[in-house]
């Protein structure tokens, strides 16, 4: 093993970084100003804009090759890269995505989505700040400190910023396909994942996958007086809700037979480093939102953590039918609904949305018309957190926090992680980031800790000089 | 008995309400403009704008004493009376009201809400067209015929017209105390009720009542992850769903224990009316716009006009969650619905919305906070078509219509027709209307068919002729 003078980074970077960082901060909030979100129905000039800003900020650091990618029908890809290591040293692929989720429900906000707002909690408040804006930026303030100090980097990196991760990055495997060449590396660094708490690091070794069907129920075909035809008319929201309940049980375990035919039983080693990490009720129901008297749900064999990363999990995440606001006692003719299901990491998608559908379309409520579109089927992912660059990956944390990293999985779902690892022969993955349990990601009132994102920037500056070793 | 020479209303009254027929519906495409919607959130001066052309109507028939009423907080009445037939000749209080439902989705009407159009098939589509202002407008085309030919009328008339019937007419009782004068009739003829059929004239005999039950229910205080947090926590969609199902069993009967238990038994004689009336199970289930596949529902040991007419029923009529167009993978904070039960004539409405009440409350799903608001809760109402008024408002009809008329329930409900006859000492009550099976009332495209309009028209001279025999 090589003694490297450059581990852990040295402090004249770490003091760049902290000099710069107010600096970096407003790069931060100029990006998140840009409302780049990715889903039908926005504007996506909004997402290019946002790619022309990342290539700015790529350029100004002193990246070379900065490229805006456009694939026919996809949102625009940024990459760059710096490449004067040399052959001999290690190359890092790093990756982020730049567009954002749909702000939700803008009045829910308590300052603008997209108008980024620091408050006295040391957080900042807006839509993309923590997903995946400051996935980007982290990276950006080291390589950026690196190349000011030394005017070089400890190793090779090569940098992609996608536009379209929060819609399925549908285009990934095409722009693997045309551009391969920008993406061979020795390391994937992946910065879109979560840490146990606030102030602990955490390398993720799993993540869920995820199916999505949309429900379209009609049992008439308009809408028609409740007095007049009440009794011996369906309505379609009533038969929605039968439809729906039948996915679960009461303790919220899903009742589709066979889906948890194919969920991976943990080994005792991995059940015993899950029970070591520490765990507060108390806490988590307050992040969580909970109110007073909401259960836990699920099968309580199975720890909340095991729940969350290791076991498939059910939700209503979109339900329509008639406001209130302009219902006037009808019948109503349509309802629908999107049932999400989180999968266990190792079930297999495309088989669970299959029985999925298969239960929804068995014999709906009144013989409504149920129409059924798989929106979303991809599978979860797992890894052994073994190797030098996952040892690397470890002291950059634990130098970066001042605290050794836990392990923990996702309940969340990257969908390209998995095939993006194989393509690239199975180089190690390292799933860092910054979403803490208050940060509300996907949600309204989305938030980042400042702190936290400081000793990223730490982390990020020793991993480039961990990796290098 | 007197021999009457005006029963049935002359020709030439009759030729006039033709002649002016052209007019007539000019008239009630003018009014059907104004946005009346008496729902909150929707402009109050639509609905005084109404009042004010309605006024203006009943002045240029030559009605006397036409006043707009406004009780504090309350959409404005407009009263009018035509009284020189002179103590000795009956009074007839004719009811209309002149507020509308809102219109629902805009996207949904094929020609405008508030742009009433005729069409080929012979109807006049709009909101309120038909309720209920139609209502309005046919016994004031009866009116002027008899005025205009005959300088009289052959009976006295008070003319009341509402306008907040579509929201529960809540000042109504305040409104009667207030002017009671205005009130002391002989007869109600109260215009905003269903005929069995299109071109089948029929007088209404019993209605429904209604509860209607808002419910909000709550799980966690935002929405969150549902990857990050999907597993333990529960949804509020999901909880929703499986609270509304409770309320139902499999057939659509209500499983509210101890709802049934005041529901009257038809007699055997009730019982064989109600077989005697025609029934077309392809036509109920077009007229329905149900679809193929979708089942009829309720306790076939009833048939389709008892279950609409004698039984309750229940139906979900308002139902919002996340909007799938703006839904993020999310779980969901809180979800609302509308449970509306129609009541079978005869049952205690309080007592039905406690029974609901408490079931909605008692052992939520997840322990999930629920919200529970009554905003409805009205009897239903039954009559017996019996003496002289009834006899009357049968020979008008079949003048009218050419056919003897048939006795219907209704499966709506109107707030105040108990209360109403029987503060006015128990008046015989006749309801009488248009609305047909294709009219969609409350729906979109909400619709009149002309040509019973005309006969309504032609009805209602003959009533006032044969009222004042």
């Amino acid at each position: 093993m090589l003694i490297c003078s450059t581990v852990p980074a040295p402090r004249e970077i770490i003091d760049v970084i902290d000099r710069r960082l107010e600096a970096t901060v407003e790069d931060l909030i100029g990006l998140a100003r840009i409302p780049s979100v990715s889903a039908t129905g926005f504007d996506p000039a909004e997402v290019s804009r946002s790619a022309e800003r990342v290539a700015e900020l790529f350029s100004d650091a002193g990246l070379h090759g900065v490229e805006i990618l456009r694939l026919a029908g996809a949102h625009p890809y940024v990459t760059a890269q710096w490449l004067d290591a040399g052959p001999k040293a290690p190359t890092a692929l790093i990756y982020a995505h730049h567009d954002v989720q749909p702000p939700g429900r803008l009045e829910h906000w308590k300052t603008p989505a997209f108008e980024p707002t620091r408050r006295a909690d040391g957080r900042l408040y807006g839509r993309g700040v923590v997903d995946d804006k400051a996935g980007i930026l982290l990276h950006l303030a080291a390589i950026r400190a690196w190349l000011d100090t030394r005017g070089s980097l400890p190793i090779n990196v090569k940098l992609i910023v996608e536009g379209e991760e929060e819609i399925g990055s549908d285009h990934l495997a095409e722009f693997l396909r045309t551009h391969r060449e920008r993406f061979d590396a020795d390391v994937l660094v992946l910065s879109d994942t979560a840490n146990l708490d606030t102030g602990i690091p955490s390398l993720t070794t799993s993540l869920r996958g995820m199916i999505a069907v949309d429900v379209t129920l009609r049992a008439i075909d308009h809408p028609i007086h409740s007095g007049m035809w009440g009794g011996p008319v369906p309505d379609a929201a009533t038969a929605l809700a039968m439809l729906l309940a039948r996915l679960v049980d009461d303790s919220g375990e899903i009742r589709v037979p066979g889906l948890y035919d194919d969920v991976p039983a943990l080994s005792a080693s991995q059940r015993a480093a899950l029970e070591a990490l520490p765990f507060d009720e108390a806490a988590f129901r307050r992040d969580a939102g909970m109110l007073e008297g909401s259960r836990l749900i699920g099968d309580k064999r199975h720890s909340v953590y095991e729940r969350i990363w290791h076991r498939p999990s059910l939700a209503v995440t979109a339900l329509e039918g008639m406001p209130l606001a302009i219902a006037g006692n009808q019948l109503i003719a349509e309802a629908k609904a999107r049932v999400g299901i989180r999968l266990a990491p190792g079930q297999d998608a495309d088989r669970v949305a299959r029985l999925l559908v298969d239960f929804l379309a068995s014999d709906p409520p009144h013989g409504a018309t149920v129409e059924l579109d798989v929106t979303t089927a991809v599978p979860g992912w797992r890894t052994t957190p073994e190797g030098p660059a996952f040892d690397a990956a470890r002291r950059a944390l634990a130098a970066g926090f001042g605290r050794e990293p836990v392990e923990i999985g996702c309940g969340g779902s990257i969908p390209f992680v998995g095939p993006f690892s194989s393509v690239l022969g199975g180089i190690p993955s390292l799933l860092l980031g910054l979403e803490d349990p208050p940060c509300n990601a996907h949600g309204e009132n989305e938030s980042l800790d400042l702190d936290d994102f400081q000793r990223a920037c730490w982390s990020s500056a020793h991993l480039l000089a961990e990796l290098g070793c």
